[in-house]
């Protein structure tokens, strides 16, 4: 089933403590789609400024991900985000923000998109994403992201959000946040009773929690010695566990479990590599022979 | 086969943000042997002071612990500690230390003692844990725990006595701090290229990673809402695996990896309680069941 996501298409300027990378293809949109289409195929919305460059549309568009939703607005300029990672990899500052025409974003999507079963709605102002919701009326799963900024700034509306979704995607800071809790088995289950029938918290390098009436698990990051950039971990998780969903075409536990165990793995793929360096040189193949590794590492 | 554990042992006085508690039984041979005991029969070595309450050592008595090497000084105080859980539970600080007669600790182990197979040097001086192992050398396995103060103090001797060991138990800002590298993958396997055939690294309510030659691995922590008080959870954890591994009379990969997820899930019951409050409550029924949840949780 085509997936739907809604999010940010970005230039990204990275600081890691042994390297600086600049001008590089970012955004949550962009890493959850690229992750989704080793699954299924993808429709993308997004906005983007004159300053463009074409070579970033092939690309997705050689993924098989429907760039019909990318506008472009010819008088703006792209998002730019420009952080510095610490030492510990984990934890970053971030240096500078440039909206630009993100800051504007209220997209209307395409006739081809509105008729989406599988919406995902990368991290963004609460409103704009109920706003999107209203145009995919058949939906049948629908998942956010959100961040501290809307936790903090804007909690009316994304109480509203909460209501109206499937599922909630968030890290263990913002659960923490949202909740007011710092055990994070009760914060995800606080964060269920607010709306949404499944909570996924992601704990970076430990790896991710999920949340439902009846479940409560943890599966722990897949091991690597090779974190470039953890940027886009958390949006790559999300599209390789939704693309997963979709591929599958339905939500049951069971293959929610194992599309939480996809998500974990391209993300591991998505860090060993500036923005998605690392993600174009692998296929399929390649996600499901870590996961065999990953199956064998976790029985006993 | 019989566990033999050499470490402190102690009286705590815990302050949580929501219930402080004194004179507690602690110190990290007692949560270990405890730990061991629902798997093997174990063999104490430690020191307390006169002012030892009798029923302590009863409670161990109770469990099967071998106390004929818990040495009492009639004119020495028993090892106090004090400490103060964040709202996190998961970070503290230390506002009391009276080492008192653990300060001299020195121990030579009873006759009965030196045939063990079985060994866990629970964090103490390096030097005096290199002693103890010089008295058992008929062992088949021997593991120690470590802390930062060694690392920061006594060097030489930890370095010598990794070169002894065939696996450490450390937790992970340790691990980090004895080989300056902030990935924990590369840290586990740099310590233990410093000796040890096999590491773990202890990440608290992140879970465990395990490092040989040819494996590694991480297993998530058991996800648990009642976290009561967590002193004591690493000894615990090396308890359970110790004990599985000493009860099987094995270390082959498979054995070390059950080892580890029963830690893992003898840890999870410790924190739900202050001190030993709610190990005494449960059986190796209980921890059985909670392992079998465990795999569950842990397959798709």
């Amino acid at each position: 089933m085509p997936l739907l996501v809604v999010g940010s298409v970005a230039i990204d300027n990275v600081h890691t403590p042994k390297e600086t990378r600049e001008n590089l293809l970012g955004g949550s949109a962009t890493h959850f789609s690229y992750a989704a289409s080793f699954f299924t195929s993808v429709r993308l919305v997004g906005v983007v400024g004159a300053d463009w460059p074409q070579e970033h549309t092939d690309l997705l568009d050689s993924r098989g991900i429907d760039t019909t939703g990318l506008q472009t607005v010819p008088d703006g300029k792209t998002f730019t985000w420009t952080g510095r990672y610490h030492d510990n990899m984990n934890d970053r500052d971030t240096l500078d923000v440039q909206l630009n025409v993100f800051g504007e974003f209220d997209p209307t999507l395409p006739e081809s998109y509105t008729k989406a079963k599988y919406v995902f709605l990368a991290n963004g102002v609460p409103a704009v994403q109920m706003k999107v919701l209203s145009q995919v009326p058949g939906r049948r799963l629908a998942v956010a992201d959100t961040m501290d900024l809307w936790i903090n700034t804007a909690r009316e509306d994304l109480d509203q959000l909460l209501g109206q979704l499937d599922g909630l995607v968030l890290n263990d800071g913002e659960a923490k946040l949202l909740t007011g809790t710092d055990n994070l088995v009760l914060a995800g289950h606080k964060v269920r009773e607010m709306g949404p029938k499944f909570v996924v918290i992601k704990k970076g390098e430990h790896g991710a929690m999920f949340f439902s009436e009846h479940e409560t698990y943890v599966l722990p990051a897949y091991p690597t010695e090779d974190v470039i950039d953890p940027t886009g971990a958390g949006d790559s998780f999300a599209g390789g566990m939704m693309g997963y969903l979709a591929e599958q075409d339905n939500f049951e536990p069971k293959t929610l479990k194992t599309a939480m165990a996809y998500g974990t793995l391209v993300a591991s793929f998505n860090v060993e590599g500036f923005g998605l360096e690392r993600m174009k040189k692998i296929t399929r193949k390649d996600i499901d022979r870590r996961m065999e590794d990953y199956r064998k590492m976790l029985s006993f």
